[in-house]
């Protein structure tokens, strides 16, 4: 059996143990993680410290070596967010629904663990802390398979949460590393759905496109966002300008920042001008279809590609059209399905763009940047999904949750 | 492009014509098709006769004959369902959950269709219509891929539908069949995730493993049933012997019928020849382990393999335990998570049950054969989920529709 399986089955045979576990009982070892965390940070920084010098000899990025470079205050900030999802309600065990039928027998639904979730992800080691603390606080054991850059990060952190949950007396395979850098593990994981519940993938388009096309486990799809800011030709032009603003240049490497702006062409002679001004400021080169154009002087020609595009980057695609089912219609072709947003005084065209527009959020003169976990006020996030199985925008503890049926009767049978 | 690209191509593109139909309009059609179903019975039956000439021809069975053949009064049925899931509430627009950010931005969760649903099943030409009216009615657009041995009833149920679809002047295409005996097609249909939302397999253990295995659209895994009663020192026996007769024998072909009964031991000695008496008289064979087949004289012995298996057929395995921990590890270890029940008078030991074992429905003193949509109420059933994510257990609208977030507030941004 290889260390794969061996790994998978581990956690398999051992789900229950951290099923039946308290609220309280979780609630400790999640503490004592933050504290352990804490305690040991001079073994994680030098465990760090060898994936940096790995990362410098082979040529990596200096963002690459950022994302994936440890502090004491970034410790610091991994610890207090095992220390927030202690805090947070237990999802298992809620009561969804209750019901009694003709028969008499009572039927009740019951959020319980998922059982086994894997979590394959990239660079940051601080989502090996992130990952074990939400999956466990939902009940479940996990399987954490990081990035190769950062394997010894990960396994002095896993370390320490092992030793967390065997000093509360719980079994530490409820956590459990892929310590390998060999890619084959990853594929092999993705087979295991014997023993494995959900799989998500963390990380950029080329791996969660992998895991979607390999998994055998069921997977859900998180993070690509090219998210839209209508500007309709009823908008508060101000506003759209400060939420335009807002969701492209607050932050520009998330998948909830904006990459394409669409207006309409009643407003486009007062807003792009103001919009050619800003975006320079701002620094963000714009890729503009014909008609806005001759109002931004310093765009460049966008092609059909750019409509489609996730930029991450200080670029914005400008798009006109002659009404909001025009805008809708552009923006369901070309969106990933994660955010967008009308910016608009009129309350029919944001009831039907809020009813049309097939997103995971559809946001009305609010900023996209707010499609967060924290931000909507689960207290954590595990992702954000853009499919629509499951759960879909941003996914807290009871996204990650399942549930049954409990039916209780007197010796009811079928007639 | 193939065929199956341009149906899933199509579908994806009307996507948004199904998703706006009005409650009324759905309704009229689904009861325009249950009429044009019954108008058009002559052209069905005749369509069904030249699939069963064919079956005929190649040999198949007289239990698969059956199940392929139509009669006046089973398109009646179909009919009739039809009508049944018009008379349902629409899940679509519902409103799941609503809360206000501090901030003062305003999110409202909210149930929406799936979209493309893909629906791949086999003999039955029931399902054709009875696929169409569930996913029609969640608001999706639906393909279908009815099994080969079935093609020209569905293609005939299939053109009814859509006519019915054009008089109520909704888009056919809302309704598309993969309309080949190829196989090659089912496969290339389960690549389209680009296009389709949702795959669900129905029919044997062989289509959903190769559904499950091969796809890679996110599927809902319907089905396999190795349902355990579990019979405790408590139980009152006269009820376990009735819900075991009526789990085993109401209907031996269906995954929610007993395949298992696990007993305590402390009533073995009373329990076991009742049952032994009782499975004689209803033409059950059992399979036991070495504790219970001194009492049981008819038995084989069990292997393994026997603990393990869904029947479907008039056998049943038999397992003795000490305690209702080792009735649950075992449970636990070999069902397949659809249903298991536990008979006993005791609170404690049903709680443990209830709490413990992991499946889509467990039950206290009730027959497994209890899971069922219709049974639970709600109204229709596209099938028994046995895998975690998404549904669980018997699943109607609700389970085969998606959500959104719609955030609306005055100019809202991160800071």
């Amino acid at each position: 059996m290889s260390i794969v399986e061996k790994l998978c089955r581990t956690a398999d045979e051992i789900r229950f143990d951290v099923q039946k576990l308290s609220t309280e009982k979780k609630n400790e070892a999640l503490l004592t993680a933050a504290k352990k965390l804490v305690e040991r940070q001079e073994e994680i920084l030098a465990a760090n410290r060898e994936d940096i010098a790995a990362g410098r000899a082979s040529g990596m990025s200096e963002a690459l070596i950022d994302r994936l470079t440890l502090t004491g205050s970034r410790i610091e900030q991994i610890a207090e967010g095992l220390r927030q999802v202690a805090e947070l309600p237990d999802p298992v065990g809620e009561v969804m629904d209750e019901f009694v039928r003709p028969n008499g027998m009572k039927i009740r639904k019951v959020r319980v663990p998922m059982g086994v979730i894997g979590v394959i992800y990239e660079s940051r080691p601080n989502v090996t802390a992130d990952a074990f603390a939400l999956c466990f606080k939902a009940g479940s054991a996990v399987i954490l398979k990081g990035g190769s850059d950062a394997i010894h990060s990960n396994i002095a952190i896993t370390d320490a949460l092992r030793d967390s949950l065997a000093d509360c007396g719980i079994n530490p395979d409820a956590v459990q590393l892929v310590a390998t850098t060999d890619r084959a593990a990853t594929r092999e994981l993705m087979m295991m759905r014997q023993y494995v519940d959900l799989l998500i993938p963390r990380g950029g388009a080329g791996l969660i496109r992998a895991v979607v096309e390999n998994s055998r486990i069921p997977v859900i799809e998180t993070g690509t966002g090219n998210c839209h800011i209508y500007v309709d030709k009823d908008a508060d032009l101000e506003m759209a300008m400060k939420i335009l603003i807002n969701a492209k240049t607050q932050r520009i490497g998330v998948c909830n920042a904006a990459e394409s702006l669409v207006v309409h062409k009643d407003v486009m002679d007062k807003f792009l001008p103001m919009l050619s001004a800003k975006m320079q400021e701002y620094k963000v080169l714009l890729r503009a279809d014909e008609s806005s154009r001759k109002f931004l002087p310093l765009s460049e020609a966008a092609t059909e590609d750019d409509f489609g595009r996730e930029y991450l980057d200080l670029i914005l695609s400008v798009k006109t059209v002659g009404s909001v089912e025009e805008a809708i219609e552009h923006i369901n072709r070309y969106h990933t399905g994660h955010s967008d947003c009308i910016v608009t005084e009129n309350k029919e065209a944001a009831e039907k763009f809020l009813k049309e527009i097939d997103s995971a959020c559809v946001y009305v003169n609010v900023s996209t940047r707010f499609t967060d976990g924290f931000e909507f006020g689960f207290g954590a996030e595990i992702g954000i999904s853009t499919q629509k199985l499951q759960a879909r925008g941003p996914m807290g503890l009871r996204e990650i949750t399942s549930y049954k049926y409990l039916v209780t009767g007197d010796g009811q049978v079928r007639g």
